[in-house]
């Protein structure tokens, strides 16, 4: 029994404190990152290389070192449904764990699509709206980016249009409906609808597909229909630029919780936009001196890009159409095993979290699947939320420190999502019968 | 496309806005309800005939005139976990009605649980833990109500056991996983574990399971175990006291909104928690001449029990092991058909909505399901979240209305749950194969 606490649980904060604007690290890294490159000349990529994939305003963003970017009002109006996302004092973890330290989460689970994958699914179809492109085509692997363009792009008026990793189409029913119901179409990839999926289809007729086939057939969907873009879910530094709405809210929420020193701070890893986004506006107050926290990016065992790649250029997806980015990366031709955490099963890392880490600003660990559910168990019977598979490799790096920490020391985890989708994975590990990858 | 709005969005609260004390309606009914009468007398109850399912301090809910009930610290810390639930200015939904109205909704689906019925699984769980019970029983249908007592046995450290429906058990694994997250132990239900499960299972080798066999076997194991209690998610006077949380925020919340004025109020009726909840706080300003708010209880046509029942005395449950109690009732032999809002398919109604009902402080619609999911989808394409099927039924009357609405109209939904635990059934409305039971 977790005996009840007296204190303030959770800071919501007003819609009047939705941040009025992204913030781009870019302006404030001690060196700048190396640019991508053509991936036909390896030379720097031109803001024109882009346009038959992205809008302009979407590629200026790429481009930026202005430290901040505004919001449009309308991007800030969508927010509204769910951001502020709400913190909590995780007063009955930190009792179950007999801690000294103080333990806070800042909640993206509560928006409509049930993760923080709707900060940017937002902007990005609002900045296609504008440019006058009426669709969007994406790929999707469990399904969260996916569940969050489609209700975005409704949002905005646009169709949506999401090549789905076929074994997660087949095997996911709920993710899909959640598309469906959101006015998205999808299909199993590979498909008979691009050319590149009727080559793999022939190729390898009995696959199960991959998020690098994917990508190939909705990058070739986009650039075959000028009315089209692509969208993508993480990597690309626009994508990180729109999460920094979480950091800014956590630091001012600590604020109102009466704590001006974050000691630590947690965040899952696999693209790197939920990292990105909850850790960007913290590495800006060590860069100042206002704070010394130390940031941990959570990847999984399975892999583990920061903890046991390379820094050096690699092509964004497997069949090599994307531009190469510098980043810390595992091979294009990398096959992670199938873990739960399936937004985390990436090949290479962001560009500005790679240069973060590379630089020294940013901290990595790899935790492997069954301590990410053991923490993901304790924390939903302490807390009540049950958190997503890739969450939970937040949670139990934060756990390991937490076991460790000195009197007073000040904790954030940065939990990603809801983990109602992802029940059958907690069956697994319950029962024993899930791998340790 | 919906355009964006400029005005705020969402009321949230804080934590010093939960309610201090439970509304008892009781109080100010202008007659007073019947009594439960004794299953095997027809004597009016007392007290000590349900010391045996549950303990003194629901028991003394369960009768008091009481108005003003006190809600434990213990508890009050609990519902910071989510309380205030958020209410919201469904301007997106208005847009896309083209309604002169200004339509709100409080959503109940952020709880830990993804429903309402957190409400009043906590508070029984801590009057049960401070009688000295140790273990609670109960049954479940879909399983909303077993994943709501699971989460708060588990934060009081009582053990909680689940006789669940057996089709729902081995159909819904989602909820099934949910429940044994929280550590809760549950089997399909009829079982082996009871004298009548046995006992059903060889008079009826193939059956699927219904809820009054469930009831029955979590009452048998209740009353064989002097530290058990058996609880219960709806119905029954404390239960609906406990939900009344969700009515005096919402006026709370209409107030911040700049409302003084609420003209229709639509909510959910199953076995009638959720309507009780969000409606007696405000039948209370109606009765003391602050509010002249028409309030729709919204029922599936499946289980019409106020719109086509009868008011009289009726057993709670199939086997006719409990109080008699005086509701509209469809009868106890009563099957609905298989309709996905399983929260609704009950064949009686709460006796305090029967009564209010009968004195004409409540009116009643029907909905089919293709409607109810018709609303829906209408509802999540605008707000983005998407709602629990018993709670589209409350959304389809308030669209209703919202059609036929005059100038500057106010109206609230109920949303009492989310449905991402229910997208199959989404599924099958958009594909359009569901039965418009």
């Amino acid at each position: 029994m977790l005996s009840p606490v007296s204190e303030q649980t959770k800071v919501v904060l007003t819609e009047a404190d939705i941040p009025t604007h992204w913030y781009n690290i870019v302006a404030d890294l001690p060196t700048p990152p190396a640019p991508p490159l053509h991936p036909a000349t390896d030379q720097p990529l031109v803001p024109d290389d882009l346009i038959a994939l992205f809008p302009m305003g979407l590629i200026e963003q790429e481009a930026s070192a202005e430290r901040w970017i505004p919001i449009p009002d309308e991007v800030r109006e969508v927010y509204k449904l769910w951001r502020p996302s709400p913190m909590y004092r995780a007063y009955r973890l930190e009792k179950a764990l007999g801690t000294p330290a103080r333990i806070y989460y800042k909640y993206e689970g509560a928006s409509p699509v049930g993760s923080h994958k709707a900060n940017s699914s937002v902007p990005q179809a609002y900045f296609n709206k504008i440019a006058g492109r009426t669709r969007l085509t994406t790929e999707t692997g469990a399904g969260q980016w996916g569940a969050a363009l489609a209700f975005a792009a409704e949002t905005f008026g646009l169709k949506c249009d999401i090549w789905q990793v076929r074994s997660s189409f087949e095997g996911k029913p709920y993710r899909h409906a959640q598309m469906e119901v959101f006015g998205a179409w999808s299909i199993g990839s590979p498909s008979e609808t691009t050319e590149i999926g009727r080559k793999l289809r022939e190729q390898f007729p009995d696959t199960s597909g991959s998020l690098g086939m994917a990508i190939s057939e909705a990058v070739e969907a986009a650039v075959k229909d000028p009315n089209a873009s692509y969208s993508l879910g993480s990597v690309l530094n626009h994508v990180l630029l729109h999460q920094t709405v979480i950091g800014q809210e956590a630091l001012k929420q600590l604020e109102v919780f009466g704590e001006p020193k974050l000691d630590y701070l947690f965040a899952c890893a696999g693209g790197g936009s939920n990292l990105g986004g909850i850790s960007f506006p913290v590495i800006r107050e060590n860069l100042e001196g206002r704070q010394n926290t130390t940031i941990v990016a959570c990847e999984p065992k399975a892999a583990p890009s920061l903890t046991e790649g390379e820094f050096r250029y690699d092509f964004g997806d497997t069949a090599g159409m994307t531009p190469k980015l510098k980043m810390y990366t595992l091979g294009q031709n990398f096959v992670p095993d199938p873990v739960h955490a399936g937004g985390l099963r990436y090949h290479g890392m962001a560009p500005l979290v790679s240069h973060a880490y590379h630089e020294g600003l940013v901290k990595a660990i790899s935790v492997r699947q069954r301590e990410a559910f053991e923490a993901g168990v304790l924390f939903s019977r302490a807390e009540g939320i049950i958190p997503a598979s890739e969450s939970n490799h937040a949670i139990a790096g934060a756990i390991r420190q937490a076991k460790q920490a000195a009197e007073g020391e000040v904790i954030l985890i940065g939990v990603s999502g809801s983990g109602l989708l992802d029940l059958p994975a907690y069956t697994e590990f319950l029962s024993g019968e899930m791998a340790d990858s």
